[in-house]
């Protein structure tokens, strides 16, 4: 059977705060990389599978069922 | 000053357990998504920053003393 391979990448929405984010970005400023700005955090997923006709649809539901919060997160998907 | 903009992915090496991502296949199986057969968790790093003629450099160099665990994880810079 043939294997497919996609990657979900999960972000928080523009808005919503992000204390991870923060707290890298006071860490490198305290280390002396003040240039940098801001820092958000995201994840992602990293997902094999085998192939079928509906993947992507079954990809697209299983990211905003379980690997995703649709409240404050967005996901994007790409398949390679 | 110009701005420029940077996103770090950092995953775990292959080898490496990851259980988070183990939990996620599970899950799936369970809710009928019986085409995933595995899962690895990554995370990334969205960085807004003022531009410098060695930025490059100093992106490696936080990726690898704050952002990533070297020991355990492998790093990709992305400009964009």
């Amino acid at each position: 059977m043939s294997k497919s391979k996609a990657i979900v990448y999960i972000r928080l929405k523009e808005g919503v705060l992000d204390p991870q984010g923060k707290t890298i970005a006071h860490a490198m400023s305290n280390m002396g990389y003040t240039e940098f700005e801001s820092v958000r955090s995201g994840r992602f997923f990293e997902l094999e599978c085998e192939t079928r006709p509906d993947l992507e649809k079954r990809i697209d539901e299983i990211s905003r069922k379980l690997l995703s919060n649709p409240i404050i997160e967005t996901y994007r998907v790409e398949m390679v």
